[in-house]
């Protein structure tokens, strides 16, 4: 058997909190039995849940947290309130206690990337963290960053995102030994785009980096068809990216839907057509890819989304679990580490000639 | 009979040129016959073409134009040998000219967006163009600008594209007196987003003005819900948005198609489910909303995609006439004239307390 790997979780994290996170929680622990699991939350709430579950009960360890981070709170209404004694903190100070690998909250976002850059700080060399979301594509996934943690961000730190992500991808893709990492730009020619991605792209193409292949320049419609496996953008654009994305799903979806219960004969054909429309529930579930994962700090919190079932926070669980098994954190801070050794990089004061 | 509307078209843009572009024109104009052209383009190639389409003949003039912008000229090589004499240049202007009231051209963007602006100059009072797209929506469409003609905007920009926005909107949805404009952003609160975004928020949010109804910000999968009538972001997260929403849309075809044709029950559902499929391809179909308005110029100048086929083209022309009829350019001077008579924006010194 593996050795075991323990995952914190904020009980009361999402819409629905612990009547979702604890079925989710042991659904997880079906899939993989070699996790351990330590919940904050409201005992009062949390332990009649664990007691139908006898299972996840026997490999978790209940922590009682008198606070709840409600999900429209504010960052600091969160912090001011909740450091030290809400579920949210507690679940991310055990990562930093080292009582856990990683840290999985359903909570909100904002509340979550404050405490969890306050608890556990951003990484020696790292300024700022990201949030890399996995991304369904045609050739199967990729990874997306920053899709929302930082507005705005230069072209070191887009490298750092580039250099995060990359490590993310050889903990998730196991496969890829080299991820082929790009820049999100408006076009795909050297000239395109702001100063920060050009410059980003001048910076990737001259270090050529052993742990990841720049392959340049992509645009939007590059992302689902999976031409890479880490995409790299600054928060704005890829919290936007990925909200249309989102969106532009469901949309079709809710046509299709329309579309089907219109006529007895649709309705019929659907029934015969079921595999194709599984096919593509299957490989659109949001649910599988549910998991923003905060890249960047001192340890790895990952966020599912607030509204998402117990299938889909079992899904966050068990991305949670790949990141503690290829040790995120510490590949991260081993090629940061490789690269200041290397001096860091050092652009060339003039751009090279185009392609 | 309705008043003669006349457009002048590259009759080489796109990638197929001619053999696009007339059969496109000759469709526009079977569903619109009082519709006039203006053709510019190699004589030799074009003739022959239009001699096949007499009607489309009958109501056209061809000019021959001995040069033709590549789709992959760069803007500057493009300006440099298409100036004057170039069948987009002189597409171009017949606007300014007077000839035309709106040009169409399938040709290369960036090329024509230079052209546009050397030939057109941006209108009094606007400092940037935009490029607008229609967005199909769950509700209908939805105007979204600007999705790639400058990188970067700030406040007063971002008010500048609301205004011309909502005055499009007010051409092309013919029952909207006030349009609903609504700001991209990466969160409804008013503390979310850029500096700039945040901004403009307030300078709209103070303004009040009359020709549009700003409700605050909207986030990515707010386009494809339809919730406003103009969504307003800067070039780079708007292109980046557009390209997302085409690729997702593509992605979930392909899957959808792998289905079907995968086992004979799946393609017998899809056959009697068909009518759902067309739904889903009619609501979704890219060519029934092709054409990137040029907004901000002296003139309107419409980009068709350059790989579409003269269906698609025909509706870019359907959606020139449109804008000729509702005199787009001259209500946006309106506009403009009566936002600068009443002294401009005038920012609160602080911004108001959060809502």
């Amino acid at each position: 058997m593996s050795k075991q790997i323990t995952i914190s979780l904020d009980a009361m994290g999402g819409d629905a909190g612990p009547a979702m996170v604890i079925p989710g929680a042991a659904l997880a622990l079906e899939r993989r039995p070699e996790l351990r699991f330590v919940l904050f939350g409201d005992e009062a709430k949390v332990r009649p849940l664990l007691d139908r579950h006898p299972a996840l009960a026997a490999a978790s360890r209940l922590v009682h947290a008198e606070v709840v981070v409600r999900m429209d709170d504010k960052p600091s209404q969160a912090l001011r309130a909740g450091r030290w004694k809400s579920s949210m903190w507690k679940a991310i100070e055990a990562v930093k206690t080292g009582e856990a690998a990683v840290c999985v909250s359903a909570g909100n976002t904002g509340a979550l990337m404050a405490m969890s850059k306050f608890c556990l700080r951003t990484m020696a060399g790292i300024e700022r963290q990201a949030i890399a979301a996995i991304w369904p594509t045609l050739s199967g996934e990729s990874i997306v960053l920053d899709v929302g943690a930082t507005i705005g961000a230069d072209a070191q730190q887009l490298v750092d995102f580039a250099m995060m992500g990359a490590a993310m991808a050889r903990a998730v893709f196991a496969s890829v030994e080299r991820p082929k990492v790009a820049l999100l730009n408006v076009g795909v020619e050297e000239v395109k785009g702001n100063e920060e991605v050009k410059m980003a792209g001048r910076l990737l193409k001259e270090a050529d980096l052993p742990e990841l292949d720049y392959t340049g320049f992509v645009e939007g419609d590059d992302i689902g068809r999976g031409v890479v496996d880490v995409v790299v953008t600054e928060g704005f654009a890829g919290n936007i990216a990925l909200k249309t994305a989102e969106g532009t799903a469901k949309q079709m979806a809710q046509h299709l839907k329309a579309g089907i219960t219109r006529t007895w004969l649709a309705r019929l054909g659907y029934l015969l057509a079921k595999s194709a429309f599984d096919r593509l529930k299957e490989k659109m579930d949001p649910r599988k890819v549910n998991g923003g994962v905060f890249l960047g700090l001192n340890g790895v919190v990952i966020k599912s989304h607030g509204g998402t079932d117990a299938e889909g926070f079992a899904s966050a669980v068990s991305l949670a679990y790949d990141m503690a098994v290829a040790d995120l954190t510490r590949r991260i801070a081993d090629g940061l580490a490789h690269y200041h050794r290397a001096g860091g990089m050092q652009p060339a004061a003039e751009p090279r000639g185009e392609a």
